[in-house]
């Protein structure tokens, strides 16, 4: 069968496959100074966020991205106060975030200003905290941030970021990741997107490598479903500064998820038997 | 952007969304007494099989799916002898169970004999263990075979079956469910693929409560990526005849896989959030 114009269809770069999703409209669309932003209104995924044409977030399945960014993190540290998020402009990390009662700060800083104001409009259950008096919200480079940062300023860094290409490619890289280890206080953990176990192995195998050249103790991978994203399998990878990345606080969960819990936290660091070969 | 005819495009089906392969040409065409059977060569996916249009297996990443549907099963078991696996007719779960040492006897039960011999013909590793001397080929109805089956026949039973709707309905049933168990000697062990947890939670809630009213004393769901199928995330279920779930052979892999191994069987046991509430 071919997809008539009501789907949008998003071709997953070099990998010979593409996701598409029914669309009863479009509602906005935009070119800010950075990037081109739509949002749609699908048929069964809710309102669908691109940015230049790839999916960044959708209403039924953005739980688990944002869940996975967040939760093993901030409870792999034994006590996060202070948490920067590079990007994740949409603001669905962050809400997730500030459900850490332990929360002090929680800086986000992202490129684009534009996404969050229409994340804002179109997303407004992952904007629910964006007034809460601990948020704060920078339009700044988030490398260039980091690079600025006073050594030991953060507990956890998450970097909620687009793509390994463009601006965010440097969001990858050993320089930015010894910037980020700067930054964070002793026990701190970053954590990073990684992109798809089953496309990327290279990208998770490099992640590794230059997180352990820029002096991290420990690196490991989570993996979760991600039904919109390419392969619909994804990956955070992170990094423990001083500390092990096994042992998270398994009793101190006490806000609601829907997918991240004490089980699904040990789970996602298992290693497929392809990946532990790498 | 509109995908042209060089893609091959599979509607989920109520789902509003579609996953697309891009192809390089179809390679073989028939109907048979029972469906459609396609093979096309796909870019970037290897050789991919279509049965009534929709994707049953491609090279790329059909080692996920065929190690999930028989490693933790038979890795359960205490020492599985004799196994049955009703569908899979590519063959693919027959050639992970003959991997195993301890099986004596690999029997599989397919409805439609053209799979078997098209599987045969476009995906010869799938097919690498038909001929060993353990392996059983039968042609005719899964449903009626378990049905006649003498109790206490099978160690483990392998429902590597289509979509819940047709022919294979029947496999989801209690009744069938039912016969499993008479079918099956103590410490018995019954899987079945059991649809997307993102896309059939109702199923997957429908599947446990079968099994346990047929009378099975344990049931839990497997949960694994799997980017060709609905959702890009998949699930089998298992149910124990008189044993425990949660224990298996951690010790006896010792044959090559390249998804499956005890920290990856572990982890696919636990439980989303928003399944340990369903």
């Amino acid at each position: 069968m071919t997809l008539d114009k009501s789907w949008y269809t998003e071709e997953w770069a070099g990998q010979g496959s593409a996701i598409s999703l029914k669309i009863k409209n479009k509602v906005h669309d935009e070119r800010s100074a950075y990037q081109r932003i739509e949002i749609y209104e699908t048929e069964t995924f809710g309102t669908l966020m691109t940015l230049d044409g790839l999916v960044m977030v959708t209403d039924r399945d953005n739980f688990i991205y944002h869940e996975m960014m967040s939760h093993p993190a901030l409870f792999t540290h034994p006590d996060p106060k202070r948490v920067l998020v590079i990007g994740g402009g949409d603001c669905g990390t962050l809400n997730e975030v500030l459900k850490h009662p332990g929360v002090e700060l929680a800086e986000q800083v992202e490129l684009d200003e534009r996404v969050t104001r229409v994340a804002e409009q179109f997303f407004p259950e992952l904007c629910a905290s964006n007034n809460d008096p601990r948020a704060r919200l920078r339009f700044a480079d988030g490398i260039q941030w980091v690079a600025d940062a006073k050594p030991g300023s953060y507990d956890v860094i998450i970097v909620d970021s687009t793509d390994p290409v463009g601006p965010a490619a440097g969001l990858f890289s050993e320089t930015f990741y010894q910037n980020c280890l700067r930054a964070l206080a002793p026990r701190g953990v970053v954590v990073g997107q990684s992109e798809s176990p089953l496309f990327h192995p290279d990208l998770i195998r490099s992640m590794h490598r230059a997180l352990r050249a820029a002096g991290f103790r420990e690196v490991a991978t989570l993996n979760f479903p991600q039904c919109t994203y390419p392969s619909g399998w994804w990956s955070a990878t992170m990094a423990a500064r001083d500390t092990a990345l096994s042992k998270f606080r398994q009793a101190d969960k006490r806000f609601p998820t829907r997918y991240y819990n004490q089980e699904i936290h040990a789970a996602a660091l298992a290693r497929p038997e392809f990946m532990r070969q790498l």
